[in-house]
């Protein structure tokens, strides 16, 4: 029986995926016709790239709406969507994170902006310390907080990961709950935002946590920007509390040009690209979500509606 | 019977290592006395950082001089120095090495630059390829080249490397060879130069070695200065055949305020601190050395005068 397919995005992203998905559901053994705007009562699959307001209600025959993303803020809050969700984990998208984060720690770690942003001759060798003497948390320990901490673990810093509920990752010191996130922050001379964005996390980083880091802390943002209290972060970088904040995701996207991040000092903005799902990787990942549903089997990453993520 | 081991250093030196020293030769069961200016014929051993002209002569009886740095350049052209020398080979040099490496590589590979020099709002979400494929090369796969390859093979680059003799790394393409040589250069979008200072390395990333290298690629230096014609490399930026050129290592050091590095906008200078011998770990390997002496073992690291390192 062939399946239907439906690719709900926005039409530019249909030209990129489109032939990934074909490629990635034929090396499935899948039988799929790929549409883009089928009668919603005969589609089996949704591959869904959250745009704008969708009823999902007419779609009474589908089986699992994959989404491309690993967030799912505009999904829990979409209440026609009843059918099973699955999110991306994508190895691209955490292979590009990784590669986000471990680069940014390493370049606070080096202290490689002064050098990087030299304009009179200066030698002046200060040696870092070595990672192993660098104190590194990662808040948030699903797929990509767990990835890149064990990543900056391998590369011999002294990581620490905080999470809800308990974790275990070789190599990195894992806490949990509230005390733990006191001893985590206290940990992160450079801290690295990796959580997901639910009301529980909404502001996580206020004042009183802000203050909790090690004087003159780095914080890196590739997570989500409601992460962060931004008045907060501001008062403590002008105090000197926060040295250094390297923010990736925001409140509001594109940043508005008139958000002080932008003419803060001690302030990098990378505009949403510490990692995107790779259309390549990712179709794989809905071809065997597919084909395990075809197989009675249970797809992999199933949105928890009741945790939020 | 207790050893006399002469630190043979600047005075600022013998402060700095004296502890570590005395604790690692305690550790490795040696009895020693640790001394700045004993009779050279009483001398047993010397840990030795090359500064000024020593003669070596009257040091009669010194079984080993173990050196505290990687580079042997001023050791070579000793001629009183006829006593076996070893090289320091230090985890924390090579750990040290691998983390200035790793994130210099990182940093061009995730073009931060923009990003960490951007003065006006700009939101352009252009996203780097990963690491699978960003073509990375290290020239010299002696102890620091072969950790360095394999770190950024661990972290997914495209990793090929080049040394003189053959050579097998885990994850490493390795060529060699002057054949080699030129495969190894064509695939290093990042090219990093970890090659020891010799006769045949001197002046080695020439106006054709470096038009061999990819339009656009950038170059690492924290070997040694003597590998690039600088030059050279000063043309291949000004004609963007060579887009960025990092360097750590310099002919003369401090790099001389005149010098055009300084003042090209696609150089950025580190002052010779890619890597340093720590103390606490260096000095456990000159315990080791020297109790594999006294119990008639060869010691690690020994200086092949033959081949120059």
């Amino acid at each position: 029986m062939t399946l239907t397919v439906q690719m709900l995005m926005r039409p530019e992203m249909v030209a990129k995926w489109r032939d990934a998905l074909s490629q990635a559901f034929e090396e499935a053994g899948l039988d799929v016709t790929l549409a883009e705007d089928p009668a919603p009562e005969t589609v089996d699959y949704i591959i869904y790239a959250p745009h704008g307001a969708v009823d999902f209600t007419p779609y009474t025959q589908v089986k699992l709406v994959q989404g491309l993303w690993a967030g799912v803020e505009s999904v829990i809050g979409n209440t026609s969507l009843t059918q099973p969700y699955a999110r991306m984990v994508d190895e691209g998208l955490a292979q590009g994170m990784i590669e986000w984060v471990t680069g940014h720690v390493l370049r606070h770690h080096l202290g490689m902006d002064r050098f990087i942003t030299a304009t009179e001759p200066h030698w002046d060798q200060v040696v870092p310390p070595l990672a192993t003497e660098r104190g590194v948390t990662v808040l948030g320990l699903g797929e990509l907080g767990a990835s890149c901490a064990s990543a900056l673990a391998r590369l011999g810093f002294d990581v620490a990961g905080w999470s809800r509920s308990p974790k275990e990752i070789a190599g990195v010191r894992c806490f949990s709950g509230e005390s733990g996130l006191e001893d985590a922050l206290r940990h992160g001379e450079i801290t690295v935002l990796l959580l997901p964005a639910t009301p529980e996390t909404d502001g996580l980083l206020n004042a009183d946590r802000l203050a909790t880091l090690p004087k003159g802390a780095v914080l890196l943002n590739p997570g989500r920007g409601a992460l962060i209290d931004d008045g907060a972060l501001l008062a403590a970088l002008d105090a000197g509390q926060v040295a250094h904040a390297t923010l990736d995701t925001f409140r509001v996207e594109p940043l508005p040009e008139d958000h002080p991040f932008w003419a803060h000092p001690n302030v990098t903005i990378t505009p949403h690209i510490a990692s995107e799902t790779r259309p390549v990787t990712a179709s794989r990942v809905a071809a065997e979500n597919i084909r395990r549903v075809e197989a009675g089997e249970a797809p992999m990453f199933l949105l928890d509606r009741s945790r939020g993520y």
